[in-house]
């Protein structure tokens, strides 16, 4: 299966403790990587876990607090020091690029990278799109802007039945067209049926990065069947009244949330410092949503 | 003896690899902490070093390169997230002051400590001064403006001989004046000299932390006698051409600068990631100056 990968890279708040780093995700679909936020503390992690610089061109930030985007100047830095070149897309909002302008200006003046910027707003919209993949916003609630970014792999091509189109005899050249889906028509004119000649392909797969949000109760629908739901999980439901104040979701609300999308797995993080440890963030989860992967930096998960 | 120590934050360079962090120190003077440089993850490893940060009120940059100073946005959230209020001076250039306003007021807005800053030039000038402890800069040669800083405690009070003072009957009152190297004149007005009745007080001692900057030749004599001398060492001889290309120094460099100066200690740092293994920076600095120490994360060094 091709590649379809999350790496976490730092999984604290606001105020990070010695144990986590500020927020940054790195998507690795099909060897290309994409970036989710990134704070401070980032190139050293995406380093440590042998992720490549050359691979990574895109990076979504989800919102301009300084714990997702201020390790931005240092990587740049350090990707133009390791001898690259060429250019890399940070989509943000327009006061994202104004301020990340005038920082890269002065720090990372004369460099060889190209930063371009991709204006997004807090709105609902398809923000990049290739042949393979599909990467969109949703709005989220915070204090400031914010928006979720769903990853979705466009379907794929049909699998050739390689007995089938032996037995009807069809040409190599004709295989393209068939795994897009079409009929084979015979030199004599009969039509032998694109289901007789294929498999169904893989079902695309799907990553939903949800931080930093508030509960909002009809999120779940704009993500519907997602199989990787990341939701930030801030607060344990004792400190609920935190989490609303501040314009964050608890481990309840984030696995409710799951549970009404359907979701395949769900991520937790974004964890406030006031707690040493993670696990009754997994235990809270997992009393509405079994199927919970308790985020820390250095996990790999295939989506 | 009162506590005048150093704590090694970072002693990567521009660069930063999986195992070092960019440039950060922490002096520790009688528990007053004086940060020198802020690169990314300072705050993470100020943490994890379990320094306060409820004792930092000063921090001091050498130069505006990113890897010195990027991590300060996030450290001074960090401090007010922590809880603390009241007010950071950063010393820095003029240029400094205004890059790094701009970036406080975008993501720092509202938080309850004031950032002032102490406007220093690239001269030698004395940047801090109070009863116990004096700072002062030294230009050094990089491709911008840099300066070194020296931390020189003041001259001691003298130690009370208490036999002798008992035998002359000096009454308590008179210690302080005593301590300060005033002799006492008895009520039947014979003086008894001071250096009966006290003993001398510990030397005082002092650091001088030079980074980034190519080999001075006059350097030595600004910084004689320092009982400990972090000098960078970003390359080793073998690439000493780069060392001068790019404004840093060799290892042996910053020994004959110890040698010369007669320092008591010489701390290396600032390596470039290039080298994985850094025990030879250890190896040809010690071939000059014995009395080396090879910096690294996480190493706490008694002046």
């Amino acid at each position: 299966m091709e590649k379809f990968e999350i790496n976490v890279l730092g999984c604290g708040s606001a105020k990070p403790s010695p144990v986590h780093n500020p927020s940054s995700t790195v998507v690795n679909f099909r060897d290309n990587l994409f970036m989710i936020d990134c704070g401070e503390g980032a190139q050293k992690e995406f380093q440590r876990q042998r992720l490549k610089f050359s691979r990574l061109n895109h990076i979504f930030l989800t919102h301009m607090h300084g714990d997702h985007v201020l390790g931005l100047p240092g990587l740049i830095g350090t990707m133009a020091l390791s001898g690259l070149e060429g250019d890399i897309t940070i989509h943000t909002f327009e006061d994202g690029k104004k301020i990340l302008t005038s920082i890269f200006d002065y720090f990372n003046r004369g460099l060889p990278i190209d930063v371009k910027f991709n204006v997004i707003k807090p709105e609902e919209a398809v923000v990049f799109e290739n042949g393979a993949l599909r990467i969109r916003t949703i709005p989220l609630r915070h204090k400031i802007p914010a928006v979720g970014y769903v990853f979705e792999e466009k379907p794929r091509l049909r699998h050739i039945n390689r007995d089938m189109c032996d037995f009807h005899e069809v040409p190599i050249w004709a295989f393209n067209t068939i795994k897009a889906g079409e009929d084979y028509i015979k030199p004599d004119g009969t039509i032998i049926p694109n289901r007789v000649l294929t498999k169904d392909p893989t079902p695309p797969r799907s990553y939903a990065h949800i931080s930093d949000t508030a509960y909002i109760p009809g999120l779940a629908e704009k993500i519907h069947g997602v199989d990787l739901l990341f939701h930030e999980t801030t607060y344990l439901t004792q400190d609920l009244d935190k989490a609303r104040e501040r314009g964050h979701s608890t481990a309840a609300q984030a696995a409710q949330t799951a549970l009404d999308a359907e979701a395949g797995k769900l991520l937790t993080g974004h964890y406030s410092s006031r707690y040493k440890d993670n696990t009754p963030f997994l235990e809270e989860a997992r009393r509405i949503f079994p199927n919970v992967i308790l985020g820390k930096e250095g996990l790999n998960i295939v989506v």
